[in-house]
């Protein structure tokens, strides 16, 4: 169903770049499953190289907001655009960071709720207020 | 610029239903200011009513999400939407609810990343692997 | 503002192919008006004559929805994709239509809740009921 | 393959809730059938409560619009949102309230048109006309 | 699983508008292949010749730009609106036009870094330079 | 009008980091001129820094495709993800790379078009022929 040729393991071992970016990801996670995401994007070694560092760097560093935080947040971004792979995946690695059903069911409402207001305030147009830019700017 | 007409302080003096709905939106964000969104969904005083106590049930509660968290997945949502008031709006509530530089450049990086990959995914129609379906339905 | 430039009836004036659309678009109006959409368009005489036949079919032709409605299906579909021009023009023209500030702000309520429903089913990656294949088979 | 698991009749048998909500559901839509995204918003009852009175209030009520045109709307919404599960669901009840045939194709032209100029005047960032202004504010 | 019932050889065969634009597609892509969104335009027959000749006449044409950029561009415009059908048979397309895996894989590549930047930009609502006004209005 | 703060040119040279990469963005483009999009993605060095290697990589790269096509696509994805800053900023950049009236008037007809069966496939939801899937794994 894809539209591109998933990369096996047998194939990744032919290819050292993208058994390095495979191994990374293994030594990452601490898990020996390389999900069908990065099996696609291995067609392009590059661009997998470049994804995985790019994801490494922002999902699985230290950082400011707390990891399931980010998992969060990347649910939201995935459900706005539709992607449902994105969603389930992310939606496992939320669980696995320890997201409860009540957090669960907390972040949809806000993605409801969000995508409700985003509408009705692109329908009326509605004229950003100046105590907003005043905050934002400060 | 709107394409409703924004209710003023005045209009709404004469309306019980707006008046209630504004005075509650100052006594829970502790704040005299009204923003141009009441302002306009004040046009029919039955949505406004509906949509102020959805955001308050959602927004303004206890929950099991920290306040300054659903700011963030508010505007994730809201930028995945392209809703420039909601990303003025919320950015400015997150800066309110303590949200600091270093966690609003992380929540950026975050909603970059998602969009890529949830592009890529697309474009490649990547299936969802067996282990996300296990893991989201256990 | 554009990417492109605008025609200006003196431009119009020099191009048949233009100046035919355009005294069509004023004669199906009843109006001289014509807007910025239909001038910048105009970069490409062909774009603009088949923009403008695709639109007067759909539009300004007797058919199975009443007009003022198609207006609001349009609206509908401009705010989800987030054009302001389009929201812009189209409640103008669902207004010069008879559109009610009442029918507006229903109008809005379906918009509002078609989104925030939209998300949620999204996020939770809800299975199409059969019943609902079937409604839509028979 | 939701994220979240859909509720039972039995499971919503031991929550008075969710039971009063699939109740009113039956009462309301006169049909003993909820479809799955009841089942699946029933993991957060208070979630599941605000969102179906918003969509009783809204799409089951008295109104200034017919219920069919509010269906209309309800997909247009849904189609620009990529939800295949809502416009499933939608084109199920704007049939059984009554939608032709032909009242479909005219539909589905009025989305294709829409989404086509919505796409055209954001690739060349079209000003809005002060005329359109005049008439939205008027 | 379509909304509309999809018209068969046999059902065209009695329809002398429907038959029409199925023998034209049949001739101008020298196949006798007819799939299936257009087995589905097929329930209103002026939606589909009008649709046709839209698409004939942008990708089926000699014109500016490479008919394999065309479909590039298709994919690009179909993967951000998330179509599976369209990217799926536009795909297709742009490899029977010689699209090779590597041009492919820029393809994707130019498609995430796009959304990427967008959505960066959009929630830092970043003003456009003067110097790109300047450029695209010379 | 932004929600972050846009680093200057003097903040810029108290920062090693940022300077680096705002002298490779001048070196690479053989410009001084640094636009808006990087002076706000500045507030976190890091971010610029990845973000300028992933645009440098895929778009100032000797590749399979040609830079003029590159950045047809991008002003194609921001399009449909409705980025006004980047329709801008990428139409610009095509012009300088020799786009072409005709070309662009061509990229504006295939983005309407694709947007328009984009939105007709999702409202019917089309199911995806089986040459397509054939095609595209082949």
């Amino acid at each position: 169903m894809t539209t591109v040729k998933l990369v096996s393991d047998a194939q990744a071992a032919n290819n050292p770049d993208i058994l390095a970016v495979f191994n990374d990801i293994r030594t990452t996670r601490q898990s020996d499953f390389i999900n069908n995401f990065w099996r696609a994007l291995a067609i392009d070694p590059p661009l997998l190289q470049r994804t995985w560092s790019g994801l490494k760097a922002v999902m699985a560093s230290e950082g400011a907001l707390d990891p399931l935080v980010r998992e969060m947040i990347y649910i939201a971004v995935s459900t706005a655009n539709g992607c449902a792979y994105c969603i389930h995946s992310h939606t496992a690695a939320a669980r696995a960071r320890g997201m409860s059903d009540a957090q669960h069911a907390e972040l949809l409402a806000v993605i409801g709720l969000a995508a409700q207001t985003n509408h009705l305030v692109t329908a009326m147009q509605v004229p950003v207020d100046l105590e907003f830019e005043v905050n934002s700017e400060d």
